[in-house]
């Protein structure tokens, strides 16, 4: 018997324990030992719950029991999130998280930690929900020389420019609409300013490339500014607006950025829609692989944290190397990366059109039929840097989407 | 140094030797140690091609070798290969193979030798191409009961239902048109008849469940009867028309067949077009995650060989479980299976609205335009069983789809 500990009984928290009971035969069977959560740690009280037998408000019950092996944190957040797990690792206890704001922030540290330990920090939960990525960008795609990895990392803020697109609704009505169905968090900033997204792709980069993202190196742009008539415009050329986050390597340079995009239907990512997440992983031989799924919610993310539980056990006294150094990975400015760009003006497009043309290239122009007043235009392929100083001659840009 | 080396040098076989040698600082990084073609198997010469110098043409010379501790197996086809991958396995050298014939056919007998050995036998590349599949079920999918797997997994049949689709060309047109720019055989059989996907759904549901699924016993249709008037009435609806390999347990009973269905946008399998593949897999708490990539490709399916390789020289004395015993997983005749069907018939749709509906259970009926003479329904969800015995009644039926 293997006994395990769980650090947080919230949402995820309660997941794992029902995860770990309902899918005992199988999550046991591939452990290869029976599985018993023999504490649940939280502040908190659940009178009437079974949980109420193991649960435990002392962390250093479980710090200090050595049948304890495994832990599971998901409590969300860097503290006490960050000492919990590094006094267990270096008690030489398996740690497995769903936590990206500790992972972006003190990853390199606690894998060496667990490394020196013959131990194992994971952290498939951390990106994506459920689905499997960070194991298979460790463990899968390994003869690659990885171009790019972008994403639709966060949930909510899909869920939010779903609704848009489909229903035409502007964005504050469905961000309610969100915050009353539980989807949005009544201070929805981490979500809507694109922070999630950013810690997310610090990692899923840092993991692809081997050195160290700094998150708040990472450009980050949020979905705030996105409107219903950016989406009436989308709609017509066929494009949706997704919420990206993107690392790439072009010449020997690293670009990381979060930004709103608009992309058609043949990108990978165009029919991820909802709640649901997507990434795709850009290999030199390998091509385009794509990895989908729900990106969040109890039970998938459970079930990452469970399959890291499981994969810990496997490797009780065995360190999986995991290639994330403390080495700064250098990112590039975004200002040098090349793409077109969706730009939204006041004023009359055939009066406006050569203007246009000689400033941002050969470029294609959108108008709507029930919208005067104003048009868009689809820029040509030009760096960050030339189009600012392209739009810095004109005083009538409403908005700007960049193209993926 | 890590000596290898690669059985066949075909369309994969040389792909694997161009990855290995242009992506070697990445290989050698991940695997831990420098990776070093020593040799390359195959009958033919290659007069000018740098291989020369490594090429062997007696198998012997590479078996006998012990500096040799993995190799790739890359010819196809059950012998000899299987002669050559056993005999490898038991002289305790790992083996990684891209060829679903042999892992389908003889998967548990090389698992377990290798097993005894304390070697590997990895075979990513025989599903998917190049996507991620394989591992991600034995390593990553393991906190779930998995309710379902279901792919479209042969490229050559997803590029002519896509051409037919997009472009209203017969099934024959489509066919030789795809044979002359070399996606599909001269002897189709094995691709359009579900042969290929046969053995990679079995591949899967063997992997998924633990179990033996024997290939031959799993139903099997392929696309040849597919017209370019069933994509009419598909089109009309919103539904394409997919080959699906899809296994399936409900109620402790497992169901495995290949056959092409219609499925609508909300699938997730929906768009995936051309030569790219998709597997879907159904979690009992993880929910549906899909893996999308290059289902075939000189260079895609050698990244996943290649890939293989580096796990098994970073696994060179250490097997890795793979839970797939030779013990035979029983399957349950399809006729018990529910689903509803798109039928088409000749006739007038009116005249034959209530005898269908009678027949069929609540049905909606679907004309075309441009079409007179038949019409098509898509019936109730009811058994395969049901509906044989319904269709029993009926001389005027011209074809049917299964709908997903």
């Amino acid at each position: 018997m293997i006994n395990v500990a769980v650090l947080g009984y919230g949402t995820v928290g309660s997941g794992v324990v029902e995860v770990i009971n309902t899918n005992n035969d199988i999550v046991s069977k591939k452990a290869g030992d029976k599985v018993n959560i023999k504490y649940v740690l939280d502040l908190r009280d659940f009178p009437g719950d079974p949980v109420e037998e193991i649960l435990v408000h002392d962390y250093e019950v479980i710090l200090n029991d050595p049948e304890v092996e495994v832990i599971a944190e998901v409590m969300g957040g860097v503290e006490p999130a960050y000492t919990f797990v590094k006094s267990a690792l270096l008690k030489g206890k398996s740690v497995c998280t769903s936590n990206k704001e500790l992972v972006a922030k003190h990853g390199p540290e606690l894998i060496e930690i667990a490394r020196e330990h013959h131990r194992n920090f994971f952290f498939e939960a951390s990106c994506g929900g459920g689905i499997p990525i960070i194991r298979p960008l460790i463990e899968c795609i390994t003869a690659d020389d990885v171009q790019e990895i972008v994403g639709i990392l966060n949930g909510t803020t899909n869920y939010i420019l779903t609704k848009m697109s489909k229903e035409g609704l502007d964005f504050d009505t469905v961000l309610k609409e969100a915050q009353d169905l539980g989807y949005a968090e009544r201070n929805p900033a981490a979500d809507v300013e694109g922070y999630d997204a950013c810690r997310k792709i610090s990692i899923l980069a840092s993991l692809t490339y081997g050195k160290n993202v700094d998150f708040e190196e990472v450009y980050t742009e949020g979905i705030t500014k996105i409107t219903d008539v950016d989406f009436k415009y989308a709609n017509k050329i066929g494009y949706s607006v997704k919420l990206f986050g993107k690392a790439k390597k072009s010449e020997g340079k690293f670009y990381a950025y979060v930004a709103p995009v608009m992309i058609n239907a043949e990108h990978p990512l165009f029919s991820v829609n909802g709640v649901f997440n997507g990434i795709m992983v850009k290999g030199n031989v390998l091509g385009d692989v794509m990895f989908y799924g729900s990106g969040a919610g109890k039970l998938p993310t459970a079930s990452a944290v469970v399959s890291d539980m499981v994969d810990a056990i496997k490797h009780l006294n065995d360190n999986v190397a995991i290639d994330w150094s403390a080495d700064k990975l250098e990112l590039t400015d975004i200002k040098n990366s090349k793409k077109k760009f969706f730009v939204r003006m006041t004023g009359d497009a055939k009066e406006m059109e050569s203007a246009v043309k000689s400033a941002f290239g050969e470029s294609e122009i959108i108008t709507l039929d029930d919208l005067s007043g104003e048009f868009a235009f689809i820029t040509d392929i030009i760096t960050e840097e030339e189009y600012e100083k392209a739009a810095a001659g004109f005083d009538n840009i409403i908005t700007r989407i960049r193209i993926e």
